[in-house]
């Protein structure tokens, strides 16, 4: 469908004036809403005032905004944007020669800034409405260390504190990580760690334990919640995140009807959902409100296939269960990938904005295996020159497969796919795949019975 | 000297017809050409023949041409450098911002590709040469690992082999450098390996030596000249490098015209010269032609002071001897710089071109010491958002340093710096910074005439 109105460059930037003024927030657009967050001891509705202690004002707002379609960004952060967006929109000419297709790719790139990911879109905006509070700092949990370096950034930008508590597995084995992290003012404390009770107590119960992203949540939550002038920020799954990614979507739509590109196939890798949720925002509103529509994809690992192969119900939204339950497609709380499986998107869970627009039918979701991933991002490094995310391949191998789907049928879509993020910190899973020692790993159902079986049965 | 013509963004991204189409020479504008290249047995200049058993036709043309001024990048390169280029010049407002400086500050950002830095602006022009020629493949040595990137990535493209022989200690420290040439189909070998006569001999003199890069050289340089179909490639120093790389100047210079922008001073980090001559080339070529005046300041490690307290002679162009004599400001072949220094720029020569400039009064030079150079680095990533390389952190250095000059002086000084990469696989050095762990060093009169000592004196 693509047109040749004006003459497509490979890289489409957008001139500065074309970044988004406001977020979209699908939300308004939706008929049916996403369920709200519940308190796991009275079932209720979170409100304002019972997130308070954890979250910023402004966030919690956004977090209950089911109405409000644009929210305007404030000026700060629209600045801070000008350093690394508006990010390119790449026409994939090489990726579509080397698989000798009809169809047309297309990747919008979030990897050009040093945290390395899309991450840094929604970190500038935690760290700018806690600066506004008049709070010291913020804490957080980092797993693999994309969403800590970009709210470690985010914070020495804007000059407030900012504490990470990092997996203590990743911590010794990602020292560049760490130290991007510390480069940046932040201070990064391996979890379980001994300032905290809850880590006390892990340390006590399980000595010599590498941690957990459950148990460094529940740290950073602690320290949130007692120390003066500091709130807890969070990376993905949440509303408010979602819509602060929808800056991505809407800088690919404005390139997209800049240069008259009507995409067929839109795809993101699922995860927790932030990217995908930015990434269709605009799309799925016109969807939403009737006006195109447009084939939009999930891609989520075989070995955590939360939207494939999960359920639709109220779970935790951490393993540690101190964080409220969400209504989302779940492989339940205690779900954990095989150590396996080294390509990202481990999160048990699913944004409950997505989980609803795949219950109403309004994307489709599929799995991919790990070995078939990683011959994806090798095949688009090669050709494409960018060294992608483990995440991000799991986007390139949808699209690739759809490219080659229109190959046989001669038909001439147009795809266009999310590249989250480099790959330059994840080279020992890429090693592992060089010297042929990564696995595939697919959860039997007995197993995730198992997992199931642990999510609570709360009737709602 | 900024005029307000056109409201300069943040990032001036180029079109893609802005992308230059020839490279520029500025030998062919300079009235004293830099010395040839010469044989140390003969002590005569080298000739093509002379030179082809090592390295590609078409480059060695370039090596030799003192008279073209603009070569046509063929069309294929050109294509290639619209995966990653135009590179932004972007305005440094926040780090104006942070220093208070009437000053305005511009920086040529080269770090936005999966090598991490300018040295890709030659390794396409190279491998399309190598592959053009007919040849198989070719060889080179990396030490830190961005120039093996670069040219694992353009062999990748064009689909010809590339050896990278990897300074032992290198490979065992970077194993994800190492990951990544693999991941674009390069063979990496630790070097001194056991798979040739030197690196036999080097192993069997010195058991379990860590290497040098004079070694990986040496080993490159033989299999380049005992394969058939193989030739060698080297990242800087060369003319032929200097010219590819004026790829960044030009556009940097294009998109100043575009805006107004007309630098006062002109500031880049030296090495071997490669960022540096590129970066200057057009604004070089206008001041020796008489056209126009600009500062332009070579920044170098006060650990490795090749302009500032090396001799302008002939030296050999490497450690090991294998390669001819060049006529450059070199500190002697057989300097190596103190472990302790950890941000790059080690080589103990310098490029011809560069060398000859200098010493007709074209251009400053001046040395930073270490940690002043990683605590620019820092201001630099906290308020610009880029984790830049240690060696371009050298420029940082140089241009806050001329930005602050400005803020005593009152005046409104326009700067521009080479931002040559970015510093991902440099955590190693940051993390020392990090922990108060970096040390100064700076060479005393003694060792430096140690060293010069073993300049042969030839005469010329």
């Amino acid at each position: 469908m693509a047109t040749d109105a004006k003459k497509i460059p490979y890289k489409i930037y957008l001139e500065e004036n074309e970044i988004p003024t406001s977020w979209y927030n699908m939300r308004a657009d939706m008929k049916n809403k996403p369920a709200p967050l519940i308190h796991p001891g009275t079932l209720q509705p979170l409100k304002f005032e019972d997130m308070q202690p954890i979250f910023c004002d402004e966030l919690i707002k956004q977090e209950l905004d089911d109405e409000t379609a644009y929210i305007p960004i404030p000026e700060p952060i629209q600045e801070f944007y000008k350093m690394y967006r508006p990010s390119p929109l790449t026409h994939a000419v090489f990726l579509e020669e080397a698989l000798g297709t009809p169809a047309h790719i297309y990747y919008k790139f979030e990897g050009n800034n040093t945290s390395g990911s899309h991450k840094l879109n929604s970190a500038i905006a935690q760290a700018y409405y806690a600066k506004e509070q008049g709070l010291k700092g913020v804490t957080t949990e980092t797993g693999a260390g994309q969403w800590g370096t970009a709210l470690s950034m985010a914070c020495s930008f804007f000059d407030i504190d900012c504490k990470v508590y990092m997996v203590k597995v990743s911590y010794e084995q990602k020292p560049f990580r760490r130290e991007v992290m510390r480069t940046y003012g932040a201070s990064v404390t391996p979890s379980p760690s001994m300032e905290t009770n809850i880590g006390r107590a892990i340390n006590a119960e399980h000595p010599g334990t590498t941690g957990s992203l459950g148990c460094a949540i529940s740290e950073a939550v602690e320290v949130a919640t007692s120390n003066e002038g500091y709130r807890y920020v969070l990376g993905s799954v949440l509303n408010q995140v979602l819509l602060h990614q929808s800056v991505i979507g809407l800088e690919t739509k404005a390139a997209c009807d800049k240069y008259g590109i009507k995409p067929d196939i839109i795809i993101g890798c699922a995860g927790g959902g932030s990217n995908l949720g930015g990434l269709i925002a605009p799309f799925m509103g016109e969807k939403l409100r009737g006006e195109a529509d447009y084939r939009i994809i999930a891609v989520e690992p075989a070995s955590c296939p939360s939207f494939t192969r999960g359920k639709f119900v109220y779970d935790f939204a951490d393993t540690g269960k101190v964080c409220p339950m969400a209504k989302m497609y779940t492989l339940g709380h205690d779900y954990i990938p095989s150590p396996n499986h080294a390509g990202g998107l481990r999160y048990h869970g699913m944004s409950s904005i997505l989980s609803q627009l795949y219950h109403d039918g309004l994307m489709e979701a599929r799995t991919v295996e790990q070995t078939k991933v990683f011959e994806a991002a090798e095949q688009f490094a090669r050709v494409e020159g960018i060294l992608p995310a483990p995440e991000s391949s799991h986007a390139i191998r949808a699209a690739i497969d759809e490219a080659l789907k229109c190959k046989e049928t001669g038909e001439e879509k147009t795809i266009i796919f999310g590249l989250t993020g480099t790959g330059y910190f994840d080279m020992t899973a890429y090693e592992a795949y060089n010297d042929g020692k990564m696995n595939d790993y697919i959860p039997t159902d007995e197993e995730l019975a198992e997992s199931f079986a642990k999510i609570p049965d709360i009737g709602l």
